[in-house]
C-alpha cells in the first residue's frame, strides 16, 4: 500500500484516500487506476484536506501520456489544479484556519484524489463566496489569461486582442478578463459543425468577433476594430503565423500553449519591418517567481473580483464522480469538446 | 536629361552630376546604368555635396532586384550609404560648414552617384579624422551592431552574444564592439573552403569563438563561456533555429536580416518552457524614430571613438571606380565574399 504526499509516495502511516494513480506513460484512460492510499501523518507545517472538485486539463493528459515537457516521478497522482478544504492543520500552520478554501501553488502536487496531506506553503487560500467550479478551475487558466493581459502589452480600453484557441479555458478567461476591461477581441475558432453556436456562446461572454481560421485573411473581414496590440496563441503552426499577419506594427504574440504540435513560423520581414515580438509565457513558472511578493495573491483577488461580479464564469463543465474517471478521461480528449471534465469527490476517509 | 534630388529625379536646371540609375527591376548588372544628370539649384535649407565613398550593401542590390521591402519610385539612383563633403551651402544652413562630412540620415536618398543636392535635415555630419571607408560604412551596419547590443539585453563583461553571419558588414561589427566590452562573442559561419582563414581573421578582430552551422550542436563543442543571453540573426531558417537553442533561459534573438530566404521556425516549449523573446530591428527606422533626440549623434560619437581607438575597422573593402560598376555589383552578389565592393567617386563637375 502506498501513501501520498504531495505526488510522490512514501510509505509511513496516517489516513487513508482514494487517488488517481498512473506508473507508467501511455493511453490515460488505460493506465490510470484508482487506488485506495495511505495518507502521511501531519507534520508541524502542513495541512489535511479533503479534495471538492479538481479539472481534467489538456496539460494533465499530455503529462499522462509523456509529452508534457515536465513529467512527475512514478508512481504519480494525476491532476495539477483543483479546489480543497482545509480538515486538519499542522501545530505551526498560522495563515489557514479548517474550513479555508485553498488551491494548489504549484503544479505537480497530484490533485486527482480524495483527500491529500500538503505543506501550508505549497497551497493559497481562496474565498469560498465563489462558485465551487470557479474555484477548481481558477489557477491555472484565468491566471494565464490574466497574465497575458497585463504583463506584455499596455492595453486600453478600445484596444484590440487577437487569439486562437478561443474556445479553451485560457480563451474564455482572455475573453471575460479583456470584455470586463473594455478590450475587444477577435477570437479565432477551428470550423466545427456548431460554429453558430459556439460563436454566439463566445459572444454572450463578450467575444468582440468570432472567426473561422480559415476565413481569417479574406478581405470581407474588415473589422471595426483597430488593429491588434496583442495576439494570443495556444495553437502554434499555421494558425499562429496567422495571427501574427494580423498584428499592428511593434505588436506582440504571446505563446502558451502548442495544441497543433506545429512550431511557430515568423518571416523574416515581419521582425525587420513589422517589429513583432514574440513571446512565452508558463503560469506555473510565474507563480513560482512570485511566490512571495504578494502579486498571486493581488491577482486572484482580482479574479475573485470579477467572478462575484459576474463578469467571470467556469468554462462550461461536465461533474463527474471519481468512479467515472475512465470515461472523464476519454471525454477529456475528445476534439472540439466544449465542456470540460471536473471531477467531484466523495471523501472516502478512515482514520 | 534628368536631375536628381535625393533619389528623386526632376526637370530643373543646376549643376551636373554622374550617378547609377536603374528604371526597372532585375539583376543589377543588367538594370542599372551610369549616366550623366543635371542638379537641382541649392535651396536655402540645402547643400551640396560631393561623393566620397559609397558601399554596395546586400539592401542596395535587394532594392534594385525588387526583393526589397522598400522600394524606391523610378527612376531611381542605388546606393542607400556612402560619406560625402560639402562643397556648398545653402543661405539658411546652420549646422553644417563647408569641408564638413555627411552621411545620410536615412536610406533612399541614392548615394551611388559624383555629388547630390540634401537637405540639411536629411544628413548628419561626421567628424573627418576617421578613415574615409569607415566613414562610408559607418551609417549602416555598425549602428545595426550597436543598438542589438545596446537595446535588447543588459550585456555586462563576460556574458556572451552569439550570431550567424558572422562575416557580414553587421558582423564584423557585432565582433569588434563586443569586444570592445569585454562581451563573449560565439560567432557561427557556414562552412567554406577557407574556413581556417576565416576564423583566424574574425578571432583577430576579437571573436572569442568561431564555429561552422553544422557543427554547432556537437557535444565537443562544450564551450568556456556561460549560455547566451543574445543572438543575433541576419539569416533565418535552420541557422536561426539553432542559435536559439544555444540561447540561455529567457534569452533573446534579433533578427536583422534573412539571407537565407527562409522564415523562423521556433518550436512551441522555447517560448512556454525556456521563455526566449524574439524581436527584429531596422535600424532605418531607428534613425527616424530618434532623428531629433541626439540619440543618433551620441551613437556615431561612440563608434567614432571605438574608430580611433583602432577597435572598430571598416569590413575588408575593394575600391572600385565608378565606370567599373558593372564588375563591382557582380562581385558584390557573390557568394562568401568577405569583400565589400566599395565606389569611390571622381568627381565630374560642371556648374
Amino acid at each position: 500500500m502506498y501513501v501520498l504526499k504531495g505526488s510522490r509516495l512514501y510509505s509511513t502511516g496516517g489516513g487513508c484516500c482514494e487517488a488517481l494513480v498512473y506508473r507508467i506513460h501511455g493511453d490515460p484512460s488505460k493506465v490510470v487506476q484508482l487506488e485506495n492510499m495511505d495518507l502521511p501523518s501531519i507534520g508541524a507545517k502542513d495541512v489535511l484536506v479533503k479534495m471538492l472538485a479538481a479539472p481534467i486539463n489538456p496539460a494533465d493528459i499530455n503529462m499522462i501520456q509523456g509529452t508534457h515537457a515536465i513529467l512527475p516521478d512514478f508512481p504519480a497522482v494525476g491532476g495539477n489544479e483543483g479546489v480543497a478544504e482545509v480538515v486538519e492543520l499542522g501545530s505551526q500552520v498560522e495563515s489557514l484556519k479548517v474550513g479555508d478554501w485553498i488551491i494548489p501553488k504549484d503544479a505537480g502536487q497530484g490533485t486527482w484524489r480524495t483527500a491529500a496531506v500538503m505543506a501550508e506553503e505549497d497551497v493559497i487560500s481562496l474565498p469560498n463566496d465563489i462558485p465551487l467550479l470557479c474555484a477548481a478551475t481558477l489557477g491555472v487558466n484565468p491566471c494565464t489569461a490574466f497574465r497575458m493581459l497585463a504583463d506584455f502589452r499596455d492595453l486600453k480600453p478600445g484596444d484590440t486582442v487577437i487569439q486562437n484557441a478561443s474556445n479553451s479555458g485560457v480563451g474564455q478567461a482572455v475573453i471575460q478578463i479583456a470584455a470586463a476591461r473594455g478590450i475587444k477581441t477577435i477570437n479565432v475558432v477551428r470550423d466545427r459543425p456548431e460554429f453558430t453556436q459556439l460563436s454566439d456562446r463566445l459572444k454572450a461572454m463578450g467575444a468582440s468577433h468570432v472567426i473561422k481560421e480559415e476565413t481569417l485573411r479574406r478581405p470581407e473581414n474588415s473589422r471595426t476594430c483597430p488593429r491588434p496590440k496583442l495576439a494570443l496563441n495556444g495553437v502554434g503552426g499555421k494558425s499562429a503565423t496567422e495571427l501574427l499577419s494580423q498584428l499592428q506594427f511593434g505588436g506582440c504574440m504571446v505563446t502558451y500553449g502548442g495544441m497543433a504540435k506545429q512550431p511557430v513560423t515568423v518571416p523574416v520581414g515581419a521582425f525587420i519591418f513589422k517589429n513583432v515580438e514574440l513571446r512565452g509565457i508558463f503560469v506555473t513558472q510565474w507563480k513560482k517567481d512570485h511566490s512571495d511578493d504578494g502579486a498571486f495573491r493581488g491577482m486572484l483577488d482580482e479574479l475573485c473580483s470579477l467572478v462575484r461580479q459576474g463578469k467571470l464564469t467556469a468554462p462550461g463543465y461536465t461533474e463527474v464522480s471519481l468512479q467515472d474517471y475512465r470515461t472523464a478521461l476519454n471525454s477529456a480528449m475528445q476534439p472540439f469538446i466544449s465542456s470540460k471534465q471536473v471531477l467531484s469527490f466523495d471523501p472516502f476517509w478512515s482514520k
